[in-house]
């Protein structure tokens, strides 16, 4: 079999291996794809190089099928189409009261630990999303971002035709405003790129530029003068950070999907006058898992356009070069069936 | 009858006038007690020149007795003790959504138009909540920023045994203290002033100086290393709205009370590190008054420590001047009945 491995400066190399039997719990698996995230490509540009074991195979964006049970595990069958929901909370303690998918202790497979750029992976069996039967394995490559999405919606708590602004259209962005329209919003993408915002409005989204557009006025427009009712923030720019209140009604919601490395500034003054609210949103807990399986094997939402490409493992030097030179990519799959 | 008028340049006049009678829906009230707010102290400095009404009577922290009905009024009767809701509501549209205490056309009585500080005073009648029986009017001149404490609290959603720090320990943090205690939190308040710190303690209050104590270390202990559940932001502090997100647990919530001028940085990627939620918390419903009232009538908290001082009508000027010389006081009553 093949593994990648991250080998630091900007580097993959791919070795020969042989597959490591499952121990107990755990499941191996044949890797079908795997999607590169924009986290992988902060490894690959050497800014995760202190939390990652250099040489580390990464990947985490995963569908497959079941190759071989370890001791124990039950539920699953050689041949079954799985997705792996990356997340190792064996770490967890009473102090994170529940809440295993964010617990202190928590380790992301594929940064932390192994990932899904090989042909085959082994993982615990607690990870294992069992794919309806019918669904598109490349599609299913999408299963962790767009549980990121319908966590992000879940928690924002959208009411069939509330007024929501997505501010940023890469894949999480697209991904939430989909599943906002599905749970019945009235979307509107915030983006300053050309190509995504024809992209976001060839999915059928209204999608605005806010240096062009004044985004508060439309959200007044549309909603009968409140303002929107929700905002998610998924570009991680200080400008949207700073503004994000201004798009708000009354009592209206922000969600924080982005990555803010460092604190920003915030209109408290309009959270008080207006009465706003603000929840952070960080992966996914199981039962997103299974309402963006159910979305994918349903094929509710139009995701084909979002894999921009699909590379053999053996091109993944190359994969994460284009793109790096094509910042309009949305989506590349890696193909680690051979 | 006498009324007091702001006059601009830190000054108030007393002037000899006559009653107005009530108009349809108003009640005139023969005032009881008038508590000096933060916001009366702001007026007084000419920080809102802007927006009251020079010569303006201001003051919103008032118990009465009803005097006179105006056409049309029921449900109160001559002589019964009331406290009056100061929000005036009567320009508020479809587009506030049903969120009438901060519409966008809110006046707040006793700042956009006359207030309390006189002997005789009439407002609408859909102002007033009747005292229950027996209620002590000095303590029912609290009921306003009682509210306030109740709403905050009731926002925050505080659960029995939980743990909340109050970021600011004057009469709102206190208030808020009180209630979130009675509401059966663990309460620590974080104050700097040694004054303030304990009088806190002489409530029963545990307080500390976070200039002396590592605060999110002392929110841990007390909570099994989780961290506090519910963060009340008071101060308006920079130094509390960049530290607050550290304090918290997992899924914490901090409600946003004190007013911020300026944009502030917060620590955004706490929120999405710790799926924390925030929402800002301003004046108060009805119901609000309610619970305060009811607080007031048991005698449930210990509120009679708050009132600092009580001084005539004839002495405003004095009273205010007396409040900027001695920061260490909390509640200033004005007796209005003479």
């Amino acid at each position: 079999m093949k593994t990648s491995y991250y080998q630091g400066n900007r580097t993959f190399s791919i070795e020969e291996t042989t597959p490591a039997s499952p121990g107990p719990g755990e499941v191996r698996l044949n890797v079908a794809y795997c999607g590169i995230c924009g986290t992988d490509t902060h490894i690959y540009h050497g800014a995760m190089d202190q939390r990652v074991n250099i040489p580390q195979t990464i990947g985490h964006e995963t569908s497959a099928t079941v190759a071989e049970l370890g001791e124990g595990v039950t539920g699953f069958s050689v041949g079954d189409a799985v997705v792996v929901r990356p997340l190792d909370n064996r770490a967890e303690t009473p102090a994170d009261r529940g809440h295993s998918h964010v617990c202190k202790g928590l380790k992301f497979i594929g940064i932390d630990s192994p990932g899904g750029f090989q042909n085959s992976w082994t993982v615990p069996a607690f990870t294992l999303h069992k794919a309806p039967a019918g669904t598109d394995l490349k599609q299913a490559a999408l299963c962790e971002p767009l549980a990121v999405a319908c966590h992000d919606v879940r928690l924002g708590e959208i009411v069939p035709g509330e007024l929501a602004v997505v501010i940023g259209g890469g894949p999480i962005g697209m991904l939430v405003a989909l599943v906002a329209r599905e749970a019945g919003a009235r979307v509107i993408v915030s983006e300053v790129n050309e190509f995504r915002l024809s992209f976001a409005r060839d999915l059928g989204l209204e999608a605005v530029n806010p240096m062009e557009t004044d985004l508060a006025e439309l959200c007044r427009e549309k909603s009968g003068g409140s303002g929107a009712d929700i905002v998610f923030e998924v570009s991680g720019a200080k400008a949207a950070a700073a503004g994000m209140t201004d798009l708000l009604a009354i009592r209206g919601r922000i969600v924080v999907v982005a990555i803010y490395p460092k604190p920003v500034e915030i209109n408290l003054f309009q959270f008080f006058w207006k009465e706003l609210k603000m929840c952070g949103a960080r992966v996914y807990e199981p039962e997103d898992y299974e309402r963006a399986l159910k979305l994918i094997a349903d094929k509710t939402l139009p995701l084909e356009p979002l894999i921009t490409g699909v590379r053999p493992l053996d091109e993944l030097q190359k994969a994460f070069e284009d793109l790096d030179a094509s910042p309009n990519a949305m989506k590349t799959l890696i193909d680690c069936r051979a």
